[in-house]
């Protein structure tokens, strides 16, 4: 079974989880590359649509993902990859997840706390 | 803060998550009107991109997935929906999770047990 990277331009959605502690840290967009490239090496890769470029995540802050098991579903159209991060958080705003804001009576509020400071980390590039 | 649903032509992915277990369920897409319709009805709809319509999950097996919170990413342009899912399993197919295969040596591998029989909850419309 491959997966299907026909549906979305040729990536796919890969979801970010904790293989320790359950918690979701983040999404991105994998192509045929990155997948390949996260299996080979062991570290989480994406395809920055925004850069149009394979994004080593953890390149710049260091803050990479060790691949532990990955996962596919009934579609083969995404993956779940569970992690182990290195590092104190994913998000480049400083948190442990990206999913740091939660909807509360129709309004995006922070919910989490920040665990590192992202300019000692990404300087003037966060 | 609004969603951004302008990346990927008016949906964004959600990741839909159990909120007791922390189990990945499934991914889809919401459009904005999805999106609407799950907060306001506290059942997860989504837009079904091979139907092209919205999508209340479970309106054929009757396994909804009951909102208990959502997040967003520090892009505002994903969700993750964290839900106690009603009956035994999400999956079309019969399993708990539509993330039941599991990459091993290169090859996707069934990992999980079926905890339901689709033909009988779909009939031929699985």
């Amino acid at each position: 079974m491959d997966l299907d990277f026909g549906k979305l331009d040729g990536l796919i959605p890969a979801v970010i989880q904790d293989a320790a502690s359950g918690r979701v840290l983040m999404t991105g967009f994998m192509n045929e590359e990155a997948f390949r490239m996260s299996v080979e090496t062991g570290f989480a890769t994406f395809y920055s649509r925004s850069r149009k470029k394979l994004w080593l995540k953890g390149e710049t802050s260091g803050h990479r993902l060790a691949v532990k098991e990955i996962r596919t579903d009934c579609d083969a159209d995404t993956v779940l990859v569970m992690v182990e991060p290195i590092g104190p958080g994913v998000c480049h705003e400083g948190y442990e997840s990206c999913f740091f804001r939660k909807l509360e009576n129709g309004e995006w509020k922070t919910a989490d706390e920040r665990v590192y400071d992202p300019a000692a980390v990404y300087g003037g590039k966060a």
